[in-house]
């Protein structure tokens, strides 16, 4: 399948997705947050073929949203656990999966909530807000260029995105 | 390639990602939340073929991401909108935008700021909260079953997840 490579756009979303996008990678990322480590567990929850769980594990390393290290010092198997960069994601998992429980699941059908382990309350819904704390709906959000230089918006990076075969 | 079907999975998560998580849907989202609405400037903007695109945007109008309507009553030509459900996805794409914003620009190089275009003040970062307003970091998000009935959760539907080959 031809892929477009987007970690060189000049947009931090297309960013994201060069590196998140790929089919599985973002289960990864959530599996991961809820306490998996090792290749196998990681295979037996999300049923994915190895092939295909290794290469994600080696994109989500590469980009530094994953750390792979021994289990133990002497050990020659892997472990794979969030970085700082990987434990940052919480409020993309967070809204993902809100999102999902309001849109694919009929209300009193959805298995588990999230609740924070130190005050035991639910996790609150995320909303997107103003500086100025106001809520905002789609038609809202604007992007506005920024002052700062701007090396990747070059007539060679704008038209055409890179192509790559996989 | 063989993929897993998370559609029908418990939980909220993973059933997202059964209709967001084929490579370049999340960016067709995006585009759509910046305004674009024809066939042809997603693939323009995209950089991505047109097969491809066909099959994403038929993907996300079928799961009620998008929707498709004529451009105009008499026209045969169509135009795609986020439907409610798309435009739920602002905290997703939000948070996405931001993460990429902090992990994967260098500071003064990010080229675009998100703004409300109402008060014209810039959008907040995103942050977990528990419902007693505690910022949560990632080791604190736990997920606890609900008493609602869990008719996903049978021994057909734990494992294995159902394989669907592309």
């Amino acid at each position: 399948m031809e892929k477009t490579d987007w970690s060189e756009a000049p947009c931090p979303f297309a960013r994201s997705i060069s590196l998140l996008g790929e089919w599985g990678a973002l289960l990864i990322v959530r599996e991961a947050f809820g306490g998996t480590t090792r290749f196998d567990d990681f295979q037996k929850k999300l049923g994915m073929s190895r092939n295909l769980l290794t290469s994600r594990l080696r994109t989500l390393v590469d980009g530094g949203v994953l750390e792979r290290r021994p289990i133990s010092p002497r050990s020659r198997r892997h472990e794979y656990v969030l970085s700082e960069m990987g434990e940052d994601l919480i409020t993309t998992v967070v809204a993902l999966r809100q999102w999902g429980d309001r849109w694919l699941f009929k209300p009193a059908l959805h298995p588990a909530e999230m609740i924070d382990a130190v005050d035991g309350t639910t996790v609150q819904t995320l909303a997107v807000r103003s500086t100025k704390g106001r809520l905002m709906a789609r038609k809202d959000l604007r992007l506005q260029s920024t002052n700062h230089p701007r090396p990747q918006a070059t007539p060679e990076t704008r038209t055409p995105l890179r192509l790559r075969r996989t």
